[in-house]
């Protein structure tokens, strides 16, 4: 059987930072599942466009309109369970047919992705692959040209929905950080990084490495608004030698 | 001037998980460095040395011999600034006269990258670009086929140098965790991962995605010999929904 799921990261936005095993993988699938919002071109989708054969069979994994429902009620964690059984269903019956789907991922399939919630429900049973892609962190990182850890450096990935305690609490713990899903709580983070003495190093990375992304300290920011795609960086390395 | 310093990330060791961008980086450069020990091949140079121009200047970076020093002291650091010193000058020599220096890194090349010490000491100076890379970690989560982190998981990374029971608070304060420069320190951090309950969800991984590598739950690895360049994934996501 010549059926393959394979989960390919697609990296942080610039089309030229997909892998070279990306690209092939692109060229030998049968079918390219991506994730979108209904209503929504694919972000994924998008950087890799150019290396779509033409006439490839597309599988759109459109996410449910959930936008009226708080993230943590079970409403919502229902709703997002049963498109994942139902997207899984749909990619196996693809790799039941004898075929090669690929599935498109931003940055690294098994770092944060949606892809992760089709390999657990499909890796027991069919023969699987996935291809790391450069993360949007290190795309951010390195647009901004901020060495971000080294050496014995603890490096910790934050989410910015922590409460602020816990977030001052684990900026102080950690040599590097980065913290990422801003949107709303952009201010919150500013406040904890000001009072933990990180304000003068952090760095704000918006859409980085597309056409639109934007890179600034975050000390010359004047608003608190950020999309959900932003990222803070707190480079560690402080000696710097 | 065309002078140009560009940091190039090479990825974990599979020769395709270079992005296109690297690959343009090295088909540009005039000059190519790379790190190795002395008397050893640079891995980063075998990892893209299909993609170098015939007869391209290449410029190798030999670490000083400082086997029989500690790594922690002056003598061991006053030697290795002096050899970042050194590199970054000959480096500088080959922009002075208006080329395009690539400089190769295994990973990427802003995380716990060699390539940092030359980026401090010439970004100032001259035009600088960055080339992401995938990161060792990501390739070793994705050959085991592990996700690794998901929603508000807290992701951390850490040297098994850290002492016994700093790695213990630390692991017992993350979600998802990766263990970096393992050596002689295995048996140390498999003591850990038992105590706090992690050691049936750890994974090892050697020399991820080359052909030497190796993948096994930590439980099913029964000596403690574990070379510089492996890993220990500690997977979070725990509801896996």
């Amino acid at each position: 059987m010549n059926a393959r799921l394979i989960g390919v990261g697609v990296g942080p936005g610039d089309p030229e930072l997909i892998t070279l095993k990306a690209a092939r993988a692109l060229a030998e699938a049968d079918v390219v599942a991506h994730f979108a919002k209904a209503g929504n071109a694919s972000n994924a989708r998008r950087i890799v466009a150019q290396h779509l054969r033409p006439g490839v069979e597309e599988l759109p994994l459109l996410y449910p309109m959930t936008t009226e429902v708080p993230q943590n009620a079970p409403a919502y964690r229902d709703a997002m369970r049963d498109f994942y059984d139902t997207s899984a269903a749909r990619v196996a019956g693809h790799l039941d047919a004898g075929r090669i789907v690929a599935v498109l991922s931003e940055g690294d399939p098994l770092f944060y992705g949606s892809y992760m919630h089709l390999h657990v429900r499909l890796a027991p049973r069919y023969r699987v692959e996935v291809v790391p892609g450069v993360t949007a962190m290190s795309g951010c990182w390195s647009l901004a040209g901020a060495p971000i850890a080294q050496g014995d450096d603890v490096f910790v990935v934050l989410p910015a929905t922590l409460p602020e305690a816990e977030l001052e609490r684990r900026f102080l713990d950690a040599d590097a950080a980065v913290v990422m899903k801003l949107g709303r709580h952009l201010a919150k983070v500013r406040r904890v990084l000001e009072r933990t003495g990180r304000l003068s190093r952090a760095i704000y990375v918006e859409r980085g490495t597309t056409a639109e992304s934007v890179t600034l300290r975050l000390e010359d920011k004047h608003d608190d608004d950020a999309p959900y795609f932003s990222v803070i960086l707190v480079p560690g390395w402080e000696q710097r030698a």
